[in-house]
This record gives C-alpha cells, structure tokens and sequence, in this order.
C-alpha cells in the first residue's frame, strides 16, 4: 500500500485490530511530523448517534432508564440509539423515539451534530427536538430492558445540573435546546418551557 | 472464572480484544435477561479526559487547534487531554491547560462530569472553568503539533452555533458555564462575559 497522509502524520500500514457488529478498531503504524515512528488506534463506529428531545404540549419530556453495560451502572437518559450510515440522522433518532416511547412526531428541528470522543473514535451524534407528539405503541428491541417515565423539562434539568444524569448526548441536547430558545430559534409554545427549565 | 452480573446480564468470560497505551478492548461472552447468548464490546480509557475553559478579564479564551487522526480533519477545541486515573481532574486539566497554552489559573470552578458514548466505552469527561489568568510558559508535548489563540467568548459561541466546531466536550464545557452564569453560580466578573456569549 502506497503511504497515505492523515494530517501532518505518514500511515504506513493499517490494520484491523479488532471487530463486532458495532464497531471496529484500527491500529495503524505512522511516522510523526518530527520523523520518529509511532502508532494510531482508532474506533470506527458501525453507526451514527441518533438522539431525541421530545417536547409535549404540558412542557414534559421522556426519558428511558437502561444498566449501561460499559459502566456497569443505571443511566437515565434522553431516547438515543445507532442509525445506518446512509440513513438520513433524523430518520433514524424519529425511529429510535417511537421504538423506545411510542411516541409519532408531526414536527422536528436539528438541536447540533457533534464528535464524542475525536482523539480516539469517529463516533458523531445528531440531536433533534421533537414536537406534535402523539401517542403509539412501543416497540423496543427484545434485548433491551428498557423502562420509560415522563417527566417536566425542569426535572430533567434539574437531573443533569445535580450531576446524576451523566450522559454527555442528553446534556447536549438539553443545553442546545435551551440555547435556540433562548435566542428565538424555537417555536414560542415549545420555546417557553426551556426557557424555564 | 465464576459467572457475574452487570445489570440484567450475566458476564460469562472477558477477554482482551486490543490494547493500546490509550484504551483496550474488552470482549465478553455474555447471556441476556432473555437466557440467549450474546457478546459485548467495551473500549476501556487508561486515562479521564479533563479540560478547561479559561475566561480572562477581557471575556476572552483560549482555543487549541489539531489535526484529528480519528477524524481526518482539523480541530479547533477547548484545552482538553487525559488525566491520569489516580490524579484529581482540576489538578489535570490546570496542567494540561498549561502545557498547551502557558496559561496559570488562581481559581477554577468545575463545570460537569460526563460519560461521552456510555454504550460503548466508559470514558468520562471533567470539564472546569477557569479564571485568574497570568501568562507563562507553553510546553506542548513533542508529537502534537497545535496552534492556539485567543478569541471573544461570544466568537467561541458563535462557531459552535454555527457547527463549525463539533467537538462535544468543548461545547458541553460552554454550554454548563452558559448555564451556571445565567443562574448567578459564577463570579459576576466572569459571568458577565458569559451571559452575553
């Protein structure tokens, strides 16, 4: 393989270092900017992070309760889940929210896309607030223990300023979500409640 | 080895799947609350991710900008880099803070504590704002090749508005400060730059 630039490092060879359905590792040998050889080891994540903020007419969200494997601990956070590559994002996180809650959303809004963790992985989440929501059914996948509540959007804030929700993709969708309000961005029935949250 | 839970599953065998001086791979054999079979992969850090938002008394702050080998592209971000897991975060993000740009902090305030991609790894994240701010001597490490500068707070919100920056960490860090500021938990000398960011 001919070498390849990725910055201002020479890769001189990749390889696979380890592999599963969700993600792949890359080791990579490089020689630095300064010519001393080095290696890289990379997380190609399989999916996208596809996560929602839903809104109701009364100011309350959803949030989904799941034991966080790498943790090894509860988290309650925003609905989220992987989307396919060539899925458009919003698809996906609508998908993943009426997987997960039931809900059907009539309206949604980009919220940001964000890189979680560059130094090491490729892993970028899309977040969206969801609004017109009425009620289905959910359909959460069998592996997955999920439980659901519904609760005020100052309890979520709350939740997270308190320091006990610690998902870093819920916290972003939040802040983000109470930034566009706060300079209008947002529809003012919807806008209101983050506002005050 | 005996069997363990971690939340409703039951950890039948871990191996390591990769490791590098930053992470290893964990593979697990598992079996699900369902009673099938299954597998797990976990990306373990060796190191906590610590960063800083320095604000001085003019309302500015300090960005770092790198080629993320991860990503394929340049990246302007907060002060960030790993802390060792037996050193107290403030203690690592102060010296990286340094390290990068030379700046000395008297004061810092934490800013939250986040797990970045709960599903897959368990790295956690501290950010802390920072103020008080002299001038000394950077020491970037040889094989990072950065560039800093200084730049309005409101310049910094601004390009994570617009999504020209996507690293989540430096947004999360902004967005609580935002948020801190606006709920009178800052200083007012500092929180006043960060109210009209």
């Amino acid at each position: 393989m001919k070498n390849q630039k990725n910055g201002p490092w020479t890769v001189l060879d990749t390889t696979t270092g380890f592999e599963n359905p969700w993600l792949r590792v890359e080791a990579s040998n490089i020689i630095h900017p300064d010519g001393s050889a080095g290696t890289y080891g990379v997380v190609r994540y399989a999916n996208i992070a596809c996560g929602v903020l839903p809104i109701d007419e009364e100011g309350h969200t959803w949030l989904v309760g799941q034991h966080r494997f790498p943790l090894d601990a509860y988290s309650w956070e925003l609905p989220e889940g992987g989307g396919a590559l060539d899925t458009p994002p919003d698809i996906s996180a609508v998908r993943e929210l009426t997987e997960e809650t039931g809900l059907l959303a009539r309206h949604t809004r980009p919220l940001g896309r964000w890189h979680l963790s560059n130094s090491v992985t490729d892993e970028v989440a899309y977040g969206f607030l969801a609004w017109g929501l009425s009620q289905g059914a959910a359909s959460p996948e069998p592996s997955e223990a999920l439980q659901v509540e519904r609760i005020p959007l100052a309890d979520l804030a709350a939740r997270i300023r308190s320091g006990e929700i610690t998902d870093a993709f819920t916290h972003l969708m939040l802040m983000s979500a109470i930034d566009l309000a706060r300079r209008g961005e947002i529809p003012e029935h919807i806008a209101k409640w983050l506002r005050d949250a």
